[in-house]
């Protein structure tokens, strides 16, 4: 689904703009539970990890000024296509990205995200790499350290099993359903906002799932 | 989804055949908590309720017949056809009909089903009625009571958002999932046995949605 070529494409003079980015967020681990000293203010802190090229975080930043968001992605190559965007915009002050790989996130964060957003995930369809899925017992538990009070996770995906799983995941780890939707491009799409992804798999009349989720901490 | 018209039809002759058969149990108030000796042995009880013309429990009947099913429905012109069927086979020791409102479940039953299935139910679609809903809290309260150690229900439906609020419900209930299909025919379709709405609806290439939960008691 991903297309690796693209994620892994050598785009250059990357890893130098991205060092030297103010956009970027790059010494995280220093401000591990003391994000609202880097944004200057109280307001919650949306997280989205694995942002892509951005479209969902950039719009959601844009929409929700009193909203802090971090989105993380792994990829230099990635990154650079969103920043390009973001600067497109001038500055956001409440918009930061992070280039780190998501199995290190309870080492950046301590109990400060209000919610975290999925949004078509690499399913990782093999069996031996269930541990890789951002929705396994694996980062399930590693998520109970980085939200603020209650756990709260939105997820979209066009990949069903991937869904399946996800869902059977949660509900085993204790999380209840607040909203889902089995096919979302037909149910209400009040204050959707579309990733890159979505916009492509919509076009193509891909189904797309949707699950909000909840777990008191 | 069910046509009114095809259930609550007249059959001539319906309730004083029904009345006289020895495949309705036509007490089933004086069986609560006793149906092992109704079946003369130990075996676990499965229930269909709303069985309709019966094609799922029938074939259920005759491929385990060490196991005791009992099927539940509460109309008359529904329940004769199911008759027609189960003579047609001759006797199957291990199939009774009930014929009553699911509503009234737990006045019949007294933590003494193994399994429940839920085939096709009517999906009650206004909100007025969700209480209806056999997956509703009102309904969910009443298999606390039947159920002979912990709940385990198998649910099948083609109706989205039926089955998402199912879903909702269930694990709001604190039930587990089991398995979950979102387009049981695309998936391994060893050991399911079709319902007649199930066959029809699929040769409309209709999806179906399938649920196994499972709560301690």
């Amino acid at each position: 689904m991903f297309g690796d070529k693209m994620r892994l494409k050598n785009v250059k003079g990357a890893s130098t703009r991205i060092a030297s980015s103010p956009i970027i967020i790059q010494n995280p681990i220093e401000f591990k539970g003391k994000y609202k000293d880097l944004f200057g203010n109280d307001n919650p802190i949306y997280l989205e990890i694995g942002m892509g090229k951005g479209d969902f975080i950039i719009q959601n930043a844009l929409k929700y000024p009193n909203i802090n968001f971090i989105g993380i992605e792994k990829y230099d190559s990635v990154i650079v296509r969103a920043l390009d965007k973001i600067e497109a915009y001038g500055k956001l002050d409440n918009l930061k990205l992070i280039r780190i790989d998501a199995l290190n996130i309870n080492q950046i964060f301590n109990h400060e995200i209000s919610l975290m957003y999925l949004n078509f995930s690499d399913p990782w369809p093999k069996n031996r790499h269930e541990h890789r899925r951002l929705t396994s017992r694996n980062f399930l538990e590693k998520y109970d350290d980085i939200f603020l009070n209650n756990n709260h996770i939105i997820q979209k995906t066009d990949n069903r099993h991937f869904f399946e799983y996800s869902l059977i995941s949660y509900v085993n780890y204790n999380y209840k359903i607040e909203a889902l939707s089995l096919n979302l491009y037909q149910d209400d799409l009040k204050d959707n906002i579309a990733s890159e992804y979505e916009k492509k798999f919509v076009a193509k009349g891909v189904n797309i799932y949707k699950i909000e989720v909840f777990k008191e901490n």
